[in-house]
């Protein structure tokens, strides 16, 4: 689980509930309001349906739970066991690998060693799996374009909604009680805009970016690992290539000889 | 018909009308205004005729007429048409395609293919497709810089209104009831300002801007399948050539020894 | 005469006067007023001034009478030109186009045309005429590029305008009848900047940068026209060669064998 | 340390504290708000947290310490130090460095020619001191772009809590003599966002980009003084190419026959 | 002197000061305000000492009396100049040139003119004014940097410094006559901010990058020359060789064989 984002998102609104808390006078009822809902976040919605095609925006929710529920990779553990399945593949035969694909969690490198097992030509395995990573590539990125999308059209549709507001407040300046809360109803939709693009399609776009780039380093290690399985690398020089996708931190304090 | 479109200008438009009626004295004639029009839609039209030529912009309703009515692209459809010609020009020579070039509703890949029958030199044949494929990037590409300009204008000519309305307002002053109708008339124009370029013009800009992409892609793997019919390809060489253009996700299901 | 220009121009000028006059109580007089006029145009004038040399703002009047008259290009009569020549200096050879040079209009295409027949060395030929193309590009581009800071310059100065306003204003607040007018006059700078930025100078540097496009396209056109005149091309190569410099969709038309 | 930063820092605070405390009915009591930093500040931090990932956020404050007290780089007692080393090994033998290891104060340095010292492959040298270079500039780096986010979202979350405030206010329109105060109250957060941008987090990411840049400068001399080392380099050439490292106006005073 | 910037600055502020006594209750007087002299211009420049280093914004004094005083460049009479050395030195020797020197005005060009007298080997004679060049323009450049910054934070502290008007403005409310003044006070430091960023920084910075570039290639001239002198060019073609970096205007002018 992204612990940051989860944290961030409920933090961030707990701390505006606060700051309205501690003043005096505010109440967090003030703040509900479903004509700016319509306006801001229906708006924003809208707009990217004219700007995107259907299929694209269909894939958001499922790369938004990402973010919720993100992969995480232990890299050196995939080495090891890289190292293990060259050593197989060393002593008996890379048809042995059979045995241990189905123990294989990530259904990407289990696929790739799977036509490696089949006897399936190195370069066709290499296009095979570069085709699988580059499409989720692809995939990842116009998703996080929409939410950028989403995090750029909501202050405009926040403003949008306050100047609706503003028309409809002034024609009915006659009647005095009313112009303050109507100004405060005005006012929620920018509220609503800043607060979907600072806080929350903004930093979740930009938090899909990072971990798109993680995954794909991931899977670029596996790649060059069944690469290394095929051409029937010693354990230890697999492991050495491997090594470069660890992070510096990390693979300075190995000892190279 | 791209669905999208069509219904986030529709239902964007929609919501910002509820949005209105849900709040308190809001009506949908107060947002009718012949001047904020004027200024607003009038006046980012003319920034763009002192901008671009005169025949570029007499382009643009065409283009648009694109979103409203998109070309759909069945490319496994496409790509088996060529696989049958070839298998046609394989057997019985390609000038036996001739017989086959009146059911291709699409003129590019028509006339295309009438060349290859003509029997004109293929380098001639991808030169003239290519530059009819230039030209129709060209067209797509200017017309959608005028849609994006007329986003950059609207909201400026939207300020311009506004602030011409606050002239006068402010020169009025002493007639007390003229001051909020006034007001909410100069913020009118904002408003037409911000709903132009956020919900019109500048999504139907990115919009266009995916479709002409989509179409370039698609007559590229045209070009390629009428070089292949004069090359006198294997019908099977030239469907594995073709399925380069198919979106990746489709590619991988298809097995390929 | 540039059509559009001149038409959104005064077109655009003309709606903002009919939006002001379609609001009741709007007059034009109102928005006439001296210290608006010093410091929002002289204000981004000094600005360019600090800015840029005054050789080079010195040029700007005269490009801009190019958007107001601009040379329009038949390119496909100059290239019918260009294949004449080509065949009297074939028949008669290259001294006979000194009869010719007299009649044409452009002087960048008579000079090198003179050149040639001067018999000039082919590449002394085209190194002049490409330092004379450089030139007028670079003397274009500066020019364009003041008008752009003007553009981006007088809305900070409308601003600027305002802010004096503002503090005049509301030093005077014990007189309450002069803030409306007041305020309507700190108001009009900003207009002002805004006209000038949206209607003026910004759509204004953009029709220039089209227009110096073309022209140096025609220019290019000419260097290879002369220069094929030297090397005593075949007529109907060089207008085949020539034949490119012509927009894409006018050549498809033209059959080429 | 970094005298320009601290005293940028306080002297920017106290020209702020002045300049209120400059203006008639001026107090600094009046700018305290525990709402406005739990809306600005932590707002701000939540963002981030949803942006980037923990770890990387948990090295900033080690980051920031840097501009209170950077190394400062005394390069040519660097080079000083290098060319006497270098005279060491070429009269005693690389090994004789051993007993020079321990007085090297900056531990980079130190560790690469202890790496020397113990006879390692020079390749591996050079690969094992990239990499911390390389692992030093990336952690840098991602420290900085969380400082740059920081000042991007800051006055964001002070636009948001000036609109929490201002919605409140307008709901409470009816005690008169609450709206000064209040208003008040709502502008302070914009204040908080700006000065964290502008004064606080915007410079020192700008100055920790110029520390960082530095330290990579020294560090890469320190990588081709050990591979001098390494190579048996005499004493006058190592300073010779270590030389470059210095800033320009320093080398130039340096006569070079 | 750069007229240009001597008297776009003065007509600047003299129109400025126009406008504000054209309209009806302005006097000059209403606009000098210390506290916010601190906010504005203190704030900007202790955020630029916090970004940049102290050694980098003490020359920015020196850059900016460039602007006041900028050298002037006779490019024509520098290559007069040259051609006449190249004649002594090929007719008496280059250490004939050892008279000339003293007359020599440009440092730069003396010195490289005395490096070749002295017979220092031409690649250290370029090696030497090369870095003498970069060095000038590494300065240049990063002054004209805190200048850009100066521009980018003057708008930012005069928000600041307009925030702070404003709370304290709304914490005495109760004063009604304090209203006016105050707010004006208030206002005063925006339009502090906007002027030091339109007018003075803004504009000050581009035209010393103007003026930069044309020195840089004035010394890339003399160091052509010098190198010329070196080799024992012809007077002629090093002449002719100098002649590029004359504007092309010029140079077409130039019967060229």
């Amino acid at each position: 689980m992204d612990l940051g984002a989860i944290v961030g998102l409920l933090f961030g609104l707990g701390l505006l509930a606060m700051g309205v808390m501690s003043t005096e006078g505010g109440r967090l009822d003030q703040f509900g309001s479903l004509g700016s809902v319509l306006v801001t976040v229906g708006g924003s919605v809208c707009a990217v349906m004219v700007h995107f095609p259907l299929r694209d925006i269909a894939s958001v929710p499922r790369l938004v739970w990402n973010v919720i529920r993100p992969r995480s990779w232990n890299v050196p553990a995939l080495i090891a066991d890289f190292r293990r399945y060259a050593d197989i593949a060393r002593r008996n035969g890379i048809l042995a690998l059979e045995a241990v694909v189905p123990e294989i969690v990530d259904p990407f490198m289990r696929r790739g060693i799977q036509l490696a097992v089949d006897g399936t030509d190195p370069r066709v395995v290499e296009d095979l799996m570069r085709t699988d990573l580059q499409q989720m590539v692809m995939r990842h990125d116009r998703g996080i374009r929409i939410l950028k999308a989403l995090a750029a059209y909501s202050p405009g549709f926040g403003m949008i909604g306050t100047l609706l507001g503003l028309v409809i407040l002034l024609q009915n300046l006659r009647d005095p009680n009313s112009i303050g809360p109507a100004m405060g109803l005005a006012i929620i939709t920018t509220l609503y805009g800043a607060v979907m693009a600072y806080l929350v399609f903004g930093p979740v776009a930009e938090k899909l970016t990072i971990l798109s780039h993680e995954e794909e380093r991931v899977r670029e290690m596996a790649i060059r690992g069944v690469m290394g399985l095929q051409s029937g690398d010693n354990p230890a020089v697999l492991e050495q290539k491997l090594m470069v996708y660890v992070a510096p931190g990390v693979r300075v304090l190995e000892p190279r000889a």
